[in-house]
């Protein structure tokens, strides 16, 4: 038998007319290069595979990896969009620069031109999406943004292509890879907080600033995204509650190991009657979930489709190939002419899409995990478990483990589903609680919705 | 703040032409009647998410379900193709038929038409795909046949679309759900193999012949086609060695439980070298793996690309609605026009792509699980283990447990990494030790291939 061979040599015939497609990048750092490696190192490739010639024919960008300049020594090495916007054969441009300083600029000019934008810049997205989709639909173009969120997860082209069928009723994700890093090493290592953010800095996953990721407000934003998307809704960011992991104590991610759980950082999107439920949070996930087992960077989508149920896509959120790949593909997405049409169809920002109502999160009900020091000392456990029944909230599990006599001991809670306007309140009365010798702590448990596929016997049974 | 609103009203201007997109189905049953579901109950919109009209205008079927055929009451029933070939604004098919009896026959007319087919077949695709794609590229249409593996799954959306940019190495897949089903039951349950068939079948995740799907022959089916996908490769598929479930003895999924492990059937394709190893197996999955989480009637596939790395997809592989959503998705993007030029560029099947060598399984190196059952005597533990060192094999854990003396003994071993050959030949040996007195059981344990990213400096550093 003749070997596997790849790519194909030019004694295969072509099957169809090549299409040359020069484009524009804008910046030229991490992605930037990356893009540039793949559209250089795998041409012949993607050519045989797409049937275009994809080439970098300008770019702009203030500093480069040397490699990078090397394989683009054939392109325009530019200092403005001037050339590009005078160029009518690019009709596709990468911005990668980043920020919504100078990438919002460009990407402003870019859109009224008529052109498309690809972009892996979530924060620009969240912030001014309304208004750049807004001017793409009016001039013609198009964005592509599979690399904004989980760079390498196909999660756009399977929301929109692969599950076009499905009313999307809900989605939770970990969508943030450097607060996920420093979960794994807190809970594969036992380290706590300060020492996994060290290493997870030391390896590049997490920034000199970490605030952004370990807060949550990077989930935040790709959630908004996410759920604009998949609701075909108008997200207001700042309607988005978030809480992060800054600072999450090790005896959490231990307490919840023992009742069989694991801690994660978990952004949600549900729908709630007519509004939805947004909102990004450390969870305990139950080890029989998927989500528990996303280890380091990588992260993952579950996705509740009407017609699908459960689909869990899981991949790197980040890094130079992965965002790279997602970048390449909305390119050939768009020269394809595959993306145009279907972003006329996408209800979303232009201000033809009704406002979402978030719903108000103590109107829902969830588990909670409660973690609390007391003083070790007669009546306390009575007192700590009356004002849970007064507020009408029903435990779950309980453990309590022995420490010296007379000390702070601490209790670990896990409720029934309450009303999280209740569980609120019960908190706030039991940290009044004299016995109660320091801030009480507490997490939401996740719990999946049902798939809810209509298995009966309507649509099944035979004549 | 008003309300999300699902679908939207005629207050909102369409933003595109509206297409008329008249088909047929060919067979109403599970997945016909699915179909007609979605294609009647969610018409509006898929209407305004896609810009078409899908509307059924011609079924052919036996039988039907009375809920399906009173949702397509407008359309005509006949008895024949003819109707339909002769028919030119109906230019996309949905065979739903299953087999490759009547359901080829079809097939063949179809495509030889031009027209463009939709299958969930994989029966058909696996034996007779080389011809019918043959037939599609020679007469101008395509075929979409995202329902014929793992249904609810994006999974040739995202091997096509989302990592267009990737070469595949590897594919791992839990691409069954009736054994997936079987084990989960063993696994979570101490269930015997018997009982778990019995209530799969029960609750009708099992035929009452299960041996297509036990044997691991449906799997074999999904992975050659998959991996002729994913490659680019002619794949045999009598070339695919399948081992199946049929009989597993709950003492290995309590010993692989107690060594960390998860049994699973395993569908793998990988590239080695200038060659393809492609096979089914049942696997020892390590629980750090998120296939080893992977339950019940749920498929889930790790992809391997060489820009991504690995990127997890798992969803519902079978069912009425996920499979149905999965037609509706190729019946959108072959009338978008998005499939066709696609479809060309897939060097599969039509005589213009190299051959696959399929790899001899016995030159890979894999790590082993062994189980023996001795009897209980001085001088059996060094026997077998002077044949494994005699082989080159190294150990790397091995499990014996205290039994009442006099009688037969289990030994479980794991060998680190060895010949698959060597590794035969070993347990040949053994087994014709007068003293090991049942066949040897032994399972190979699943390795997952290096991501080999690459996050060197090379393309990494600034000026």
């Amino acid at each position: 038998m003749t070997t596997l061979h790849e790519p194909l040599t030019t004694s295969h015939e072509p099957l169809i007319t090549m299409q040359n497609v020069p484009i524009a990048l804008l910046g030229c750092g991490t992605v930037g290069s990356g893009v540039a490696r793949l559209l250089t190192e795998d041409a012949d490739y993607i050519a045989q595979r797409t049937g275009l010639n994809v080439k970098v024919r300008y770019v702009l960008a203030k500093q480069a990896n040397p490699r990078a300049r090397e394989a683009l020594a054939s392109a325009k090495w530019v200092d403005s969009l001037a050339p590009i916007l005078a160029d009518p054969d690019v009709q596709i441009v990468c911005e990668l620069i980043g920020g919504d300083g100078f990438a919002l600029t460009c990407a402003r000019e870019i859109l009224k031109s008529g052109r498309s934008l690809v972009t892996a810049n979530k924060a620009m997205l969240a912030k001014h999406g309304k208004e750049l989709f807004t001017l793409a639909h009016q001039a013609g173009g198009c964005i592509g943004f599979e690399a904004s969120c989980a760079g390498g997860v196909p999660l756009f082209v399977s929301l929109r292509d692969g599950l076009v069928a499905n009313r999307i009723n809900a989605i939770y994700g970990i969508l943030n890879g450097t607060a996920n890093y420093i979960l794994t090493e807190m809970s594969d290592q036992d380290k706590p907080y300060a020492q996994a953010l060290a290493e997870a800095q030391a390896a590049g996953y997490a920034e000199a600033d970490p605030s952004f990721d370990v807060q949550g407000i990077d989930a935040g934003h790709k959630i908004a995204i996410i759920a604009a998307i998949a609701f075909g809704a108008d997200i207001d960011l700042d309607s988005v509650p978030i809480e992060g992991i800054a600072g999450l104590a090790l005896d959490d991610i231990l307490y919840a190991r023992e009742l069989g759980y694991t801690i994660k950082l978990i952004a949600a999107a549900q729908r709630v009657g007519e509004g939805i439920m947004l909102r990004v949070h450390p969870a305990l996930v139950p080890r029989s979930n998927q989500l528990a087992h996303v280890k380091g960077p990588f992260n993952a989508i579950s996705i509740f489709g009407h017609a699908t149920g459960h689909v869990l896509l899981l991949g790197r959120g980040a890094g130079q190939s992965p965002t790279a790949s997602a970048v390449v593909s909305d390119i050939v997405d768009i020269a394809l002419g595959h993306a145009h049409r279907r972003f006329q169809t996408l209800r979303i920002w232009p201000g033809k899409t009704q406002a979402a109502q978030i719903v108000d999160t103590d109107q829902l009900f969830s588990r909670c995990y409660v973690r609390l020091t007391v003083v070790d000392r007669p009546g306390v456990m009575a007192q700590v478990t009356k004002i849970f029944g007064d507020c009408g909230i029903s435990l779950s599990g309980l453990l309590q483990k022995e420490v010296a006599a007379g000390g702070t001991v601490p209790i670990v809670i896990t409720t029934h589903l309450a009303r999280e306007g209740d569980l609120r309140q019960a908190i706030e009365q039991i940290a009044r609680l004299n016995v109660v010798k320091a801030p009480p702590v507490w997490f939401r448990v996740l719990e999946m919705p049902d798939e809810a596929l209509d298995t009966s016997d309507t649509w099944h049974r035979k004549d």
